[in-house]
């Protein structure tokens, strides 16, 4: 169907929300012929924000970007027994289905599995227990908000960014690849069930967190933008603009010193304070102190002042930017970088990403546009009819 | 070596900071044999913070866990080209390397893929064009930090989730099983490279934000806790606790209504006010009003009264919780979930999560304790000698 690592693969998404359509995304992106499938007149996602002026929304523009897009109205017997045809059918990069849907009736991985018994079914739950549950309703549960924001806020801040989702997405389609990578092996398919709350859980736990409170019984207090265990601090630039700055090695505070011309000034507050700037633990200890002394610095030069002091020296920072900011300013952000190109689609022409991996051999699909919805019924109904019969059911 | 859905993987990762560890640690979870090399006296992460009150490092548990290490002097040339050897080694399941590092000199793909032409090298980096950067300093960038805080914060909001480098592992593994997978088809091996900047600019693309931008010239201005298009808020309760409540659908914001005994008062105000939160988008427009209508309830209620009056109805919510109180508190935090399990690491014994995913015929690995640093060299080693000679340099 198309080209890319993953060419030959077909995957059926039916989905909502954005775990599961990053991961079919994903997997179009490298290649896949991924057909998802939405009511006729639009699922939960086709009017989700951020929504166009003319109320197209931008969300379905951006995570169905290079799938070919499936309607069917799954009330009638008929709308089922095509999609369970269309799930189902043979072949060997055939038989693989993506879901965050209630994985119930005839669209449990017991009466699919029944039609082609090495079917690969991905099942996205909000909970291990199957039971429903969104990013931003997990996220509170997760630790992260109550431990960000101003040392000073009665209240805890949530994370804009979905990014128990995100990771979700790309951890769907590991265990798609494993399985996959399974069943060229021995021929076997299975289930593969993967949970929000968990995806969540477990990076807690990865990440030294639950080890914290169990071993060292210790919580995690608000902490302002510093950065936990090492030095890293904002700064206001004189242009009304802000930067991060980060030195977690040896190598990246000693050039943020030569920099700033701060060496003797550390040197001498450090023999008089006591403090031992000199490994992570130490400059964590002495943030606040840090951030005083360098300010001044910052506070003194405007934004590309220090872009430009910073080039080449081994600094690690970057520059506070809102998305705006992003797409007018930063060379990132634009078709310098290989991954970005123009593309047009059905609601207009933008900047759009292609996969971030890039195969040497195997190279890199450029972004493709996302589909209208129901684009592509015609050509996959008469795809299915062109096909043989699926497999019989396993006896 | 290992059981597990990758059992006959073997991966070499040599690696540092989050992104790196979590892929190698994603794929140990997964059977994978993942030997993580480092210097004798411990590489960048072997002190890295969270640590124990001992000084051990509880970053270096979470994340090496299930893998085996080994420590080689890489100053030397004997350690370098034992390295070489043990990535290039013959075998189906090797000649895969992971890492993080600069990727220059014996340690290139040119250099390695001499000696083992179908080689899998997966290269992370900071920005595409081979630079470094780190989470702390590609988020602020990203626009997310400027569009999150309260309404009326001067300032940005870093978040204390490394979202990108977890966003990145994931998407290493992705391309890593997207390369053996044409190897295992072609027989050719090929260089992976993939950037972290790369990962949190496609998101912001994949979600729309490059498009607002673009096409509508809209910024996304800081909103507190609430949800974007959509309602979804935060509530006090009367135990000074707090919970996050979502109404994405129409389902959930029904339910809403009917276990807070509000359908008659969001009635008689949507008539008053001429608000309509039937859909998604009133409800965003509508956020304001409909949370101050909703905090009395919430504030005559205990946490415990608000979960027992929600469990079985179909509201979309979530308790904020600190690390502690998610530990604590949380079954999902605990070993009635089956990803978790009681494992006694080097630093202590604590509760550790396998991967979230959950395979059906393959099983999924009980989560496996971290190494010591350089547990596994010798017998590593003695592995190396007991092989054949690698592959012949390429012509």
């Amino acid at each position: 169907m198309s080209d890319g690592i993953l060419s030959g693969v077909r995957v059926i998404e039916g989905s909502a929300f954005v775990a599961a359509p990053t991961a079919g995304m994903t997997l179009a992106q490298l290649g896949a012929d991924v057909i998802r499938f939405d009511d006729p007149r639009g699922g939960l996602d086709f009017k989700r924000w951020p929504l166009t002026s003319g109320g197209d929304s931008l969300f379905w523009s951006g995570l169905q970007k290079g799938k070919r897009s499936f309607t069917v109205d799954l009330r009638s017997e008929e709308g089922r027994e095509t999609l369970t045809q269309l799930i189902t059918a043979p072949g060997e990069g055939n038989g693989i289905f993506l879901t965050n849907f209630p994985a119930r009736g005839w669209m449990s991985y017991e009466a699919l599995s029944a039609r082609r018994p090495d079917l690969i079914m991905v099942v996205m739950t909000g909970n291990h227990d199957g039971s429903s549950e969104v990013d931003y309703t997990v996220n509170p549960s997760a630790g992260f908000p109550e431990a960000m924001g101003p040392r000073d806020s009665a209240v805890p801040t949530n994370s804009l960014m979905p990014a128990w989702d995100t990771a979700m997405g790309g951890l769907a389609v590991v265990g798609l690849l494993a399985a996959l990578r399974h069943r060229d092996r021995t021929g076997e398919g299975q289930l593969v069930k993967i949970a929000l709350s968990d995806v969540a859980l477990a990076t807690v736990g990865n990440l030294g967190r639950i080890a914290e409170v169990q071993l060292e019984g210790r919580e995690q207090p608000r902490d302002g933008n510093y950065l936990y265990g090492a030095f890293g601090g904002d700064f206001p630039t004189s242009d009304d603009r802000r930067v991060m700055v980060v030195a977690l090695t040896s190598r990246q505070w000693k050039a943020l010193k030569e920099v700033t011309q701060t060496e003797e000034l550390f040197a001498t507050v450090e023999e008089a304070t006591g403090h031992d700037f000199s490994g992570e633990a130490g400059r964590y200890a002495g943030r606040d102190l840090i951030r005083e002394l360098l300010t001044p610095w910052f506070g003194e030069r405007t934004l590309l002042q220090i872009r430009d002091a910073f080039a080449g020296t081994g600094v690690s920072w970057g520059p506070y930017q809102t998305f705006g900011q992003l797409v007018a300013e930063d060379e990132r952000c634009s078709t310098a970088n290989p991954m970005f190109s123009e593309v047009e689609h059905p609601v207009g022409t933008y900047l759009t990403p292609a996969s971030p991996l890039d195969f040497s051999k195997s190279g890199r699909l450029p972004a493709r546009p996302s589909p209208r919805l129901g684009e592509h019924t015609d050509e996959i109904l008469a795809e299915l009819e062109g096909s043989p019969d699926p497999a019989p059911a396993a006896p």
